[in-house]
Parts: structure tokens; sequence; C-alpha cells
């Protein structure tokens, strides 16, 4: 796979930011409402062949000529790969390189826009709940709804997901 | 990607299968009830490194000794990728070749158990809705609830996805 980049060549896009590097972020760091923007991540036709290839060989994602005579009139990207491109976004942006515990799942994920050949994509996240768990006192649940949007404003795929985080150790 | 295999190298593993072979199957042979099961895809710490690198570069997903000392005691496959490996099952074998319009999302995706390196996986689908379109008399809607299932009969994954597939040419 040659996309994205292997370090985070991407960026804050949006007008702010966590307070806490990523480095020092804890479940504490998350409040609701808090929106921010990263990005951005492109993808070729090379990439959507060969991630579809790999795991989504249906004809308009891995056939340029059968792509054009089908039903999006071109080369669009798999769904699971714009959701992995969602992923490696959040991941080098939003949550906690030294805090996350991992994530029971993901809901209301809709795929809205085709992504095709040369789009770039940012990720919008607004976090729409934080919890301290009632089991285990050393984490929190934080539900964060994100948006992956392309350079025509279209929302391509959105999605809400759950991640736990390590609460600050005290 | 080396995982899996460029071909169909997967199968039937249930009882039983649609009536109509893959490459002449339409929203008329997707009926509510019907449960298949195919497999098997499997996942070696390469394919997890390779597919985390790319796509979700937390710890535990691409650095064999962090993730030992890490929250799951090992290496376990990225959410993401447990997914994309459900959907080269659900293409190869569940999805029509010639009748698939695309899929407008998914819904109550939960990741269950972990995956680790070695895991067998297969995927059981169970469709639970079939709609023809109010819009497009060409079309009909299939939502399918699908699990994917390890060698120790845990469920590692599961969502409720729906696809659009063209009605039977008269």
């Amino acid at each position: 796979m040659t996309n994205p980049p292997p370090s985070p060549a991407t960026r804050v896009v949006g007008s702010s930011d966590f307070d806490a590097p990523i480095d020092s972020r804890y479940f504490e760091d998350y409040h609701v409402g808090a929106v921010y923007e990263y990005g951005y991540v492109s993808v070729s036709d090379d990439d959507i062949i060969t991630f579809a290839r790999a795991f989504d060989p249906q004809p308009f994602h891995v056939d340029r000529d059968a792509a054009l005579a089908g039903p999006f009139a071109g080369l669009i990207a798999s769904g699971f790969h714009t959701n992995a491109l969602f992923m490696r976004l959040f991941a080098d942006h939003f949550l906690s390189h030294v805090a996350s515990l991992g994530s029971p799942g993901c809901d209301e994920l809709r795929w809205t826009t085709p992504v095709r050949p040369g789009d770039t994509l940012r990720l919008r996240t607004r976090i729409i709940e934080v919890r301290p768990s009632n089991s285990k006192p050393d984490r929190g649940l934080v539900r964060t709804t994100g948006d992956m949007i392309n350079q025509n404003e279209d929302v391509v795929m959105s999605l809400t997901i759950v991640n736990l985080l390590r609460r600050r150790p005290s």
C-alpha cells in the first residue's frame, strides 16, 4: 500500500485542535462539542484498484473500463477503503497515542458520495459524548462523529465511533 | 497486500447457498431468513502490520513488542482490517457479480473479540430485509447481517449492511 505515506504527512486544517498534544492526551482532554479538522489524504486510481483487488474486487472498484460502463460512470473507491482513510487521519491526529484502548464499534456508517481518483479528503470530527467507565475507573468512553469531506465540500462518508481512553494518571 | 489471495480461494462452508450462481444472481434471489457461510481467510502478523502501517498505526496493530506490553497483550488486527476481510468474503460469495449497485452504508458495526495472528475467519450472512425500490423500478434493497467468526467460534466482528441490487431483466 503506497497511500497514505508512512508518517503523519497530514496536519490540522481546521481552526482549532486539542490543547493536549497527541502524545500526552487522555480521556479528560476530550470535550463534548469540540470540532476539529485534519487533512488531506488523496487517492489515485492505482490506490483504489490496489485496495479493491485485495478486499473488494467489484468491477467498479478494480476495472477502469467496466467502471466507465457501470452504475457510477467511472472508477470509485471501495467504501471500506474510504473507512480505512478515515481511520488513518483519526489515528494520526485525533486518537491519543498513549491512552487508546481500542474501540467497541461504530454506528450509522454512511457512504453518501462516491470517492473518485484524484479526490482530496479531510476529516471533520465532533465529540458527542464523554463518559467515565462505570466498571473500570482507569478509563472512559468517547463517542465521536466523523465526516470525510471532499474538495467540493461533499461529505463522502460519515460514522459515529466509540473509543475507550485511559484517564490521565494521577 | 498479500492477503487474501487474488482469486476466490475461499468457498461455501455452510450447509446451503444461493440457488442462483453469483454471475447470474439478482435481487429476486435474496430471501429473508436465508443463512449462508463462507470461508476461510486467515491473517498473519505481517498482514496485520502491513495493513495497520497504512491505515491504523496504533502500537497494538504495528509493533509486536509494544503490543505485548499493551492492553491486548499481543498484536491484534485493526478493526478496519477485519472489516475489509469481511468485504472480501462478502464480495466473492454473497454479492452478485452482475447486479450490485453499491451500498448506502452499515449499522451496528461491532468489534467483539480481538483478531490475532494466525486466526482463521469465516463469514456468516443472514438476510434480514428485502424491499423493491419505491423510486427506481430496476432495483431493490437487501439488508444483511454479517458475522465474522474465528476458529474458536467467537464472533470477532458483526455489522448490518444495506446493498442495492438490480432486478432480474425481464
